[in-house]
């Protein structure tokens, strides 16, 4: 019996596919400190449990397709409170970003269709693609430049007739960039010009450090009918395991085809919907203690890298993590090694090798994404493990 | 800007895309009995809601890709309850049935590949078919035969080296039909022999009446790597807006796969995971009582529909549907008449047209789905509207 081409050709998560080596040193006795995944230790707000546990009803029906009212109606105070002007038709409730994601893609691309997009990117993206058969056409952006995308030139350059959309994660996971203004209106005029969609998933818009002026492209005038935001309450109110995401966008017609897709699924599960609309309503200022605590640990991230010899990275604007060029063979290699070999007081550190994360063969291969979802000491031992790792890795390639 | 060409070719739910019409038929002061609908209205065991409210964490974290496992635990001796064995890795939960069926299908489904299924058949599978672009292959089947199948003979003939699956819904929505272990078998061997899989939508495995020899794909022996069960906590506890489903299958490398598909969309909600796994431990008696009510439904169901001139129908063995052919020109139109045009004392009744449940062009156009979801005093009500206006429609082709 044979299986579909499209999901042989699915690869496993780069995030995720050493966690038996991570299970095997915990067996062992190790501490394991997991950077590799981005599941913040930040509580989730206590309205979301609140909100759950005063609901009250004797059968739990199918919900509305496209999400429940009260969520829909809380969502739409918070865009307009960054300037975005959205009505309920503009709004469809999913299972988590990742439903939004791949809702929108298969609303837009047949097999072989292009997309362009900044690479590095998330490695889910990447199995979307796969399996959907969507062809990739990589903006290549480097660490040395903080993963900033090229000219505009640059970009129109690969645009073809088969591309159907640019897709950018912004604040950026794995990269931790935030494009500027210029970088928005750049790519918002390529949309413009030729005719295709931004897919623009802003799942950290909060995440935003020192008041940089980040822009929505939710804001962004002349494209309205281009631009199909992807967002999620996942990291925003650390709630990830809820699966409440969103498909946001003022083009009717997209929004109809891809209402399509959340009929044939039939509904978001109700009470994650409930308390999603609770956390909606999470008065602004949990949102920047939030950001305080996070731009602490990126600062303290940074510090500790930037003291490792041989190690490259910049100073991320947003998101929770860093894309870090090692001083090593092969980042897969370290991280195992790191997990099987070594240890520091019997604690060792995991990180996502970032070969993943990139469509160039051969790109990303002494690089690892590092989230900071720890608090501060645990952060400050990981990094700890992770400088006296590379002083005794065997496979360190410079002195 | 242009949309994907599988989204294009997907068509509207028929189960949904008349409630336009039930709306403005509601507006206008009318009360509409659903019986377009599989939405039962039996309370959802207390179970589920003490199980959340019970739940207690600070952060409502990522859980397992493949289901969390007190949910695994509580369902392996639900399935030994029925003879089948099944281990941890048998199994992965999904947002409900739908999502099981649309990561089964992308895991043995390229573009243009056949899938062998008995026509009609559930509306919802054929929206997935053409957003996957699977060649659909219907084994035609009739109200007359009360939807049973044909031969053997007749089965082998369509079965092409493109074929990859057969897909059954036992007991069957929208025909209520429960296959014999004959038909089961000859399934069994077709699968085996031609080695193709099957995949059985048994989420209406308890309600099946008459105490009739039901027979799960999971007991029948020599073809365990064939058989891949869809299955779901909706109608069975009747917790629809849960989204709680399940992928069964002792096949290793379809698992596998599967899975990868899971582990795109990181989880599935934790709480409803939660409620979902204390509805295994619901006393077995549960079921029995929801069996009996529906029993008794469908019994009163079948009584009216015997007495309208016309009607061609067969008893159906489980599920809680009806599909029934009426003596009119065209059933879409004659549900939008009774919404639009018609009442009694007020009140009228809303049906699944069935056209949308058939693959070959033209059949179904004088059949509806009639889901016996209300209680005996509503049924009852509800029947008589049907009467009523079918003795009044315009567009009756009987005298």
């Amino acid at each position: 019996m044979k299986f579909s081409d499209r999901i042989t050709a699915m690869e496993c998560s780069p995030i995720r596919k050493l966690i038996p080596y991570a299970n095997k040193a915990k067996e062992k006795g190790k501490k394991v400190y997991h950077l590799n995944i981005g599941q913040p230790d930040i509580a989730t707000p206590r309205q979301f449990f609140d909100a759950v546990k005063n609901f009250n009803c004797e059968i739990l029906t199918y919900s509305p397709s496209n999400g429940i009212p009260e969520l829909i109606d809380a969502v739409i105070p918070y865009y307009r409170n960054y300037g975005m002007e959205f009505s309920k038709d503009d709004i469809l409730v999913t299972n988590g970003g990742s439903e939004a994601l791949l809702f929108t893609l298969m609303s837009l691309f047949d097999k072989g269709d292009d997309i362009v997009i900044p690479e590095p990117f998330y490695a889910n993206y990447k199995s979307m693609f796969q399996v959907l058969e969507i062809n990739v056409v990589p903006i290549s952006t480097k660490v040395e430049e903080g993963f900033h995308l090229p000219s505009k030139a640059e970009i129109e350059k690969i645009i073809t007739p088969k591309t159907k959309a640019i897709l950018i994660s912004n604040p950026g996971n794995p990269t931790g960039t935030a494009y500027t203004r210029e970088e928005i209106n750049t790519l918002a005029s390529v949309a413009k010009e030729k005719g295709i969609f931004i897919i623009s998933d802003e799942v950290y818009r909060e995440f935003v450090y020192d008041n940089l002026d980040y822009a929505s492209f939710g804001t962004i005038k002349d494209i309205e009918d281009n631009v199909i935001i992807i967002d999620s309450i996942s990291k925003r109110y650390s709630a990830c395991g809820a699966r409440v995401g969103l498909i946001v966008s003022r083009n009717k017609e997209f929004m109809t085809n891809a209402f399509k897709l959340c009929e044939v699924r039939l509904s978001v599960a109700e009470l994650e919907q409930i308390g999603a609309a609770a956390l909606y309503k999470t008065p602004q200022n949990y949102l920047k203690e939030v950001n305080e605590e996070y731009k602490k640990r990126r600062d303290i991230v940074f510090e500790a890298l930037s003291s490792m010899e041989g190690v490259v990275c910049r100073k991320p604007e947003g998101a929770f993590y860093y894309m870090v060029k090692l001083p090593v063979d092969n980042a897969e290699k370290f991280v195992i090694w790191l997990l099987e070999e070594f240890d520091v007081d019997g604690e060792t550190l995991m990180m996502a090798p970032a070969d993943g994360f990139y469509e160039t063969e051969g790109r990303g291969i002494d690089e690892v994404r590092i989230a900071y979802i720890l608090n501060e000491s645990d952060l400050l031992k990981s990094m700890n493990i992770l400088k006296e790792g590379l002083k005794k890795y065997p496979g360190r390639t410079t002195k």
